[in-house]
């Protein structure tokens, strides 16, 4: 007997990971916004919140579409990313180098994202699954977004108010 | 007495970060390469390998031009990256399967990098640190080039095989 796995148990293997990666998401933005010295980076986190409840709903429709409930699977990708965002500012008192700090750590999770959503979306177009394909492709755009907005404020701002 | 870390120190973290996760990238590699059933993807983990060499031989630049002598400092969001890679493919046993898994999780990692070298290179130009700057630089062109490639060899091949 072997286990011969398949592509659509890969898809779905990932898409456990991606929902419980997202809860994960929606618990630290609120505390990563509360930190946040700068108003434009206060803002842009309690954004991506909202588009982060988003990204949920539309993985809760990827399952409804494989015929599966929601469920998440620990994923020890994320959980890697948050603790050692959490580790590499614990002690910056300097407001400016907590948000770049911050800033960077945002954006080592959106990179994580946007690999696996990119990922997602070719083997639901692999498997046929075009209608999963579309609402996975609304969320990379979004995480590519988001990733873009913060390097702009890094590079605009707050690294030189840091330095 | 407040522990004021400044972006050098944040910096210096990253940096101790990035060397281990190369360390680690530089065990898996060869794994990968072995398991791999598809001729173009183990040559592209080998290419890589070579490459992620010579990745580690300009942090230890890096860290000479910092004064420091190279230290690698665990970094939870690689292992866990790596962990979740070796989980997920743990039961595959059709070899294109395997490979499409082994390309996704390559692609997490690259984009982890992706990630650490943009926000090193950002804070590197903030502190004037120009020559550390262009080192990091060629590795995430390097980077960026492995992502892509991972992605041809995926949608081109792979990915069709295993569906």
């Amino acid at each position: 007997m072997t286990a011969t796995k398949s592509l659509e148990d890969l898809f779905v293997h990932l898409l456990k990971d991606v929902y419980y990666a997202e809860k994960q998401i929606l618990k630290a933005l609120p505390k990563m916004a509360k930190k946040a010295d700068s108003d434009q980076l206060r803002q842009a986190f309690e954004h991506h919140l909202k588009e982060t409840e988003g990204q949920v709903q539309r993985l809760e429709q990827v399952f409804e579409l494989c015929g599966l409930k929601p469920a998440g699977k620990t994923c020890p990708g994320i959980k890697g990313i948050i603790e050692e965002g959490q580790e590499s500012i614990k002690d910056a008192k300097d407001p400016d180098v907590l948000d770049a700090g911050m800033i960077a750590d945002a954006q080592a999770v959106e990179h994580y994202e946007i690999a696996r959503y990119g990922t997602m979306i070719a083997w639901a177009n692999q498997l046929g699954m075009t209608d999963a394909a579309h609402l996975l492709q609304e969320t990379l755009d979004q995480e590519y977004n988001a990733d873009r907005l913060l390097t702009e404020l890094a590079e605009g701002q707050l690294n030189r108010q840091a330095a």
